[in-house]
């Protein structure tokens, strides 16, 4: 493949990581990183290291703050219905990190880098440079259910040509993309929705091992993850997940505050066990033809006091042979793989593989088990 | 996707099996079939089962005969340089069997089905028909090595806009069919080679699963084939093992008559065992970036007395990630699935991959791995 470049929004855990994995892949230009108060473009390539310098550390309380926008905008503005189709926002700190009051402290983040520029508008900043970008990884994490797509929308307003990739995790997400598909093929935007880890890498997996198969029964998805020493990093991870335990929701959790965090993992003693997650395998894996969305079941164990993964991500799928065989395949990964490294490879990967479809004129809207072998 | 049409060239255990498959697959339609003596062409679809009831069991002495040719056309015509540029040869059965003589036999085979004519120049006869057909799969096992290189020269010349798919196994084949690659796209042709088990499926596994890491340090695939009652239908593949063997080379095996591959089978008791194959994975995880085809090791046992598994196939792909740890993902097959199951599944789920970009526009030589998330 020749050369791809690309940007990243957001340049919280993930956004920073898939800069860092970038250096090691062959082929791949970072070009542009911005997150609400900062912009950096050089399209020779930006200097990964100085922006990873100046980033690193100043970023778990922007997150934080960023959180706490949301959930109170949301509460000021009540949640508005998903599908209501409205313009995208202005620009500017109020919609990175979707939509509140704006910080102090420009000079915190992305703003940070010598190689940066503080903004107002970092989202329309690289819009404006999109013409000599490829691709973009959009890294913003829990932020409200529309808020990607309408990122998707802006960038076909400004007739972006190339692939948008995210990393988000819940389900709904994928239906108000696919509502938008027309306006991103007319763009020629490819769009990889759900390429991280789970889903993502393992919805992958899932749709690969699936290949045994005529009919798949069950795919079950069960990842560990230790979090003692990115957790600062992963907040917004934390909170997303958070979501999914027994008695709290999306707006619950993003209501707490970090005290309330603290206090609820203590009572867990540091490790938070999830089942039947609203993770997008099921909907990724169901419009990749592979089986139902209610055949695919997505939990995990989360602990926040040790690097040592909990339990060891699987993938198992179990299905039917056109001979008539019942059986599993399986997909492990090394308990030493970390969440990072799980999800910023996979991300990259996808992203590679949509710019050659994008390249092609293959546009619209893909799942991470669309770009491998059919079902 | 749309539905996709697909023909098979030849009629031995991986073109029925996937005539099979195809029946229990959303939108795949086959249209064509062909064996050396006989082929089949319905643009409404094939009757598989009634294809399938007229050519089972009278393939076996069929394979038999046409390895036979080609070893006895082999000794007579000594090897051709496999980069000698040369015309494709004239049609018939003695292409489509490698080159050797014609056999009498008019019935056996595809031409017993009532859906099929008899001819003497099956391969021509499909290219013929090939503008209503969106993908061809070459089930052609154990023929020379340049043998799928100049089938694919062919439908060049008749200028093909589609698929072509094999399920080859070695790995020298794959850069003859570089060397064609411009003419292969100039046709419009997107070619994906070695799209069965291994290489195939596990490729692709092995692929997917060094998505963790920067940097992969090896590969190792491991397979166990019980083929007791397949045995019949797969004495190509049969053979095309036996010159992974100690002592034995491509050459060697197909020299052999079957009763030595008897006395050959009886003195290891049925159970054969292989190490450092020449399997293409090397070479096409290596053209997929993934690793050195040095670093990927092939082997595996093979039970022609048991339908279980002698073994558990395992692919495992041991690398480092971004952040410095050292980690194994593996990649398992229930044993309840038939090396058939594992074989002919990724063929028509690669087949359906390539069908997208072909529709996009993307043509080329193709590797499993490289139709995965990039690396």
């Amino acid at each position: 493949m020749n050369d791809t470049t690309f940007a990243v929004l957001g340049a919280g855990g993930i956004g920073r990581r898939a800069l860092e994995v970038s250096e090691d892949k062959d082929g791949l230009t970072p070009v542009a990183a911005c997150d609400r108060h900062g912009v950096a473009v050089d399209h020779d390539g930006l200097d990964v290291d100085e922006l990873l310098a100046a980033t690193e550390g100043n970023i778990a309380s922007e997150t934080q703050r960023a959180s706490e926008d949301v959930s109170s905008a949301d509460r000021s503005s009540g949640r508005s219905p998903p599908e209501d189709g409205d313009q995208p926002r202005t620009d500017g700190g109020a919609t990175v990190d979707g939509g509140g009051i704006k910080q102090a402290g420009a000079d915190r983040g992305v703003a940070a880098s010598a190689q940066a520029e503080p903004t107002e508008t970092p989202i329309d900043d690289v819009i404006a440079e999109s013409e000599a970008i490829d691709a973009v990884l959009i890294a913003l994490p829990n932020l409200e259910h529309d808020f990607i797509p309408r990122v998707a929308e802006r960038f076909a307003a400004a007739s972006y040509e190339g692939v948008l990739v995210d990393v988000l995790k819940r389900s709904r997400v994928i239906g108000m993309l696919d509502d938008r598909e027309e306006t991103l093929q007319d763009s020629g935007i490819t769009f990889v929705c759900g390429a991280g880890a789970t889903p993502g890498f393992l919805t992958g997996a899932a749709a690969l091992a699936a290949q045994s198969f005529v009919d798949v029964h069950e795919v079950d998805i069960w990842w560990g993850v230790g979090l003692k020493s990115g957790y600062e990093d992963n907040r917004g991870t934390v909170r997303e997940d958070i979501a999914h335990l027994d008695g709290y929701d999306i707006e619950t959790a993003r209501a707490m505050t970090d005290a309330e965090i603290e206090d609820l993992v203590d009572e867990h003693d540091g490790v938070l066990e999830f089942h039947d997650m609203e993770h997008a395998d099921d909907v990724l894996l169901e419009r990749a033809g592979v089986c139902d969305a209610e055949d695919v079941t997505v939990g995990g164990v989360l602990d926040l006091r040790d690097d040592e993964k909990p339990t060891t991500t699987t993938v198992t799928v179990t299905g039917e042979t056109f001979d008539g065989e019942v059986a599993t395949n399986t997909f492990e990964l090394g308990d030493e793989t970390s969440m990072e490294a799980n999800v910023n490879g996979p991300a990259l990967g996808y992203l590679k593989a949509a710019v050659r479809h994008n390249r092609a004129g293959d546009y619209g809207v893909f799942g991470p088990a669309e770009l491998m072998p059919g079902f």
